[in-house]
């Protein structure tokens, strides 16, 4: 079988799979869930052994330190995906609800039914983990799920998805709910990109090279996952001792993830107060600050910030700072620049608090709080899938709920259109 | 200016429109809307002269009377289009309302937040009521709209774009708010569906040519609408006088929509009763029947159904019946043959009433009722952009609440994460 006809060949069998895990009942889904998670205990040494595979090939191909450690797989790590199974049986499935319903004139009830999406289609990189993970929320939400990892990590890639699929048929799913896709070929890629007749829905998870590629490519519905040029916005009057603790927590706490600061933008009638002390405490955690004229007229230390400082993501310890004169310029400057991710503001005026969480055009918008916080779990969804940063069926934080659909249900008496 | 450029340099001063759209009040929308309903009304004998250009290049190319009638304007149908707009203002704005909130532990609050989705294009083909119609469901839910209809009407639709776009200006809104591309040339539409950087949404309204190349070629988020191929099937035990009903209805009171009924499945123990007396109706209709081998034992005259009949979207006076032995063999032709549009069940069976709103697969799934509901007006929604028949953000007729995306606000009190 050529490559397109195997991976076709997969997901006509998911689609299968998907019409019966739509129907399941949430007590048989989590069995399911639960099922996996004792497989993958029991299997600790046999995950191992695949997973030390995909690290000797890594250290062989030169793989940097962090790369490595992204790979690892040891009995904490498996034991964490085993609990992360757990704890979305203890999450409540969304499948079934009604979300509304209303009665028409006529004496139609007409109401919405959260639906499984069907069958779902991730790609990701590097993380091994993410392959039980996504295996795991996609089941809870009555969606079969077909993966695509990381080259790197086929091994353990292999082994989780073999683990999973054998799991949930000994509690009588089919095994198809679960396929990973076995070829590290690049095509795989482009033959899932075009299956709109079998896929829902397809999430990449990745670089900005894997999103290009799949937003140029697809021909499947996507949601896009993707790069966070954060700000936040120290308005005249704020509390300052709040502002530096907000600042610091979000460019030091993970430099490295989506939701973390880029650039601080500052009011100029406090920046004079507010900076050095910021920058002590910056400058202590290794923290590269990048400013603007004004910014350097205070503190003449820093580097000067180009155009280019405005629009990068660091996603390292690097800090642009701008001085502003005004909240219009704030809002102007995060709306031209900001990558429509996390925003936020630390101020005490109100009605400045208002405008900014109804102007500022991102994901997540926060008034008096760090912009770490744009994550599932810290919202309260329970669980993730990513973070969309598309306007189109879910933004920001996804959880269970954005694994899902709806279908109109309609209770009738006999009505027929005049 | 080459075609791509001028359409850019649309798209950026949709975008610049749609930052100041998603601002405006209620009020100031609704005034729009009243403005644009206005000039329609004082403008008809212009717009009637455009449109009379139309009909004679219509005339001379040979299109069909019924294309022809799709293309005229009239003094009725320019008021109906005025109509539709005051209708929209006595709609709920969606913008801003914050439909869930939730308070986390550590005090902060997150609530989502319906927003526009900011610009939207549309690809239409024939009425150039539409251009109206989409113009005004975009404005009042707070987006830019970019209209390409038909060649065929481009005359009427550029008198009608130009008319509302000055209409808005009149009362301070950008005029780029709606903007019509003026080539008709089809290099138009491929530009369009590369932008994905100014577009968040494209909804593709015609026939199955234009869905295929949309979903083939765009690399921007797409609503798809597409064809309904939809069913219903007499339970054992259903009334029959509201199971000929509904089918002579579903099937008669408009063929050539979407949400007319092609298949009829019937209980093959009830077939001998039933399908005789619907025989007569549906002859006096003049809708010609096409049966499997069972149904053709009950009325010889009719049809044989081949493998086709059960995929094919009439879209006229034809109907396909089959008998099934069961409940189950009914909802698996559904799921097999449907496209997923509207499906129902006439039975007085509680159960398997239950059973198949939870596992027919459809946008739409009803008991005891006429298919032909499925329309935002009849759903209640108030207006209709369009029907999806994906499962991406929206499913089924979407209304104002379709044309919105969503946001994180969240309050905080100087929080920062672990």
């Amino acid at each position: 079988m050529s490559i397109r006809e195997e991976i076709i060949a997969q997901a006509r069998e998911a689609r299968r799979a998907a019409r019966i895990l739509a129907n399941l009942s949430t007590e048989v889904k989590d069995q399911a869930l639960e099922a996996i998670a004792q497989s993958l205990e029991v299997s600790m040494a046999e995950i191992m052994a695949e997973n030390r595979k995909d690290l000797e090939a890594g250290e062989k191909a030169g793989l940097s330190k962090a790369l490595l450690d992204r790979l690892l797989l040891n009995e904490e790590r498996i034991k964490g995906m085993a609990e992360g199974l757990r704890e979305l049986i203890k999450l409540k499935d969304p499948v079934g609800d009604i979300i509304e319903m209303w009665r028409r004139p006529n004496g139609l009830q007409v109401g919405k039914m959260r639906v499984p999406m069907g069958v779902i289609a991730i790609i990701y990189e590097a993380r091994p983990n993410v392959t039980i993970d996504a295996a795991g929320l996609c089941l809870k939400a009555g969606n079969a799920v077909i993966l695509r990892g990381g080259s790197e990590a086929i091994n353990s890639n292999r082994i989780l998805a073999r683990i999973a699929a054998e799991a949930i048929a000994r509690v009588g799913l089919p095994a198809a709910s679960i396929q990973l896709i076995q070829t590290t070929d690049r095509e795989a890629v482009s033959v899932l990109l075009g299956l709109n007749e079998y896929l829902d829905l397809l999430i990449p998870r990745g670089g900005a090279g894997l999103i290009r590629r799949v937003i140029n490519e697809a021909r499947v519905p996507v949601i896009e996952t993707g790069t966070g040029n954060c700000h936040i916005y120290v308005d005249q009057g704020a509390d300052l001792e709040m502002a530096r603790e907000i600042v610091f927590n979000a460019k030091t706490s993970r430099p490295g993830v989506c939701n973390a600061v880029e650039t601080l933008l500052v009011h100029r009638d406090i920046a004079g107060e507010f900076l050095p002390e910021l920058y002590q405490v910056l400058k202590e955690s290794q923290v590269e600050l990048r400013g603007c004229p004004g910014a350097r007229e205070i503190i003449p230390e820093i580097k000067e910030a180009t155009e280019e400082d405005w629009q990068e993501e660091y996603l390292d310890y690097i800090l642009a700072i701008k001085l502003v004169k005004d909240f219009e310029e704030a809002v102007n400057h995060i709306n031209t620049y900001g990558t429509k991710h996390s925003e936020a503001i630390i101020t005490n005026d109100y009605s400045r608090s208002q405008r900014f969480l109804q102007e500022v055009d991102a994901a997540a918008v926060y008034v008096n709080a760090s912009t770490r916080f744009t994550d599932g779990n810290q919202f309260g969804l329970g669980a993730e899938i990513g973070i969309s940063t598309q306007k189109l069926h879910a933004r920001g934080p996804m959880g269970l709920n954005e694994l899902t659909s709806c279908k109109f249900v309609i209770y009738g008496q006999g009505q027929i259109r005049e």
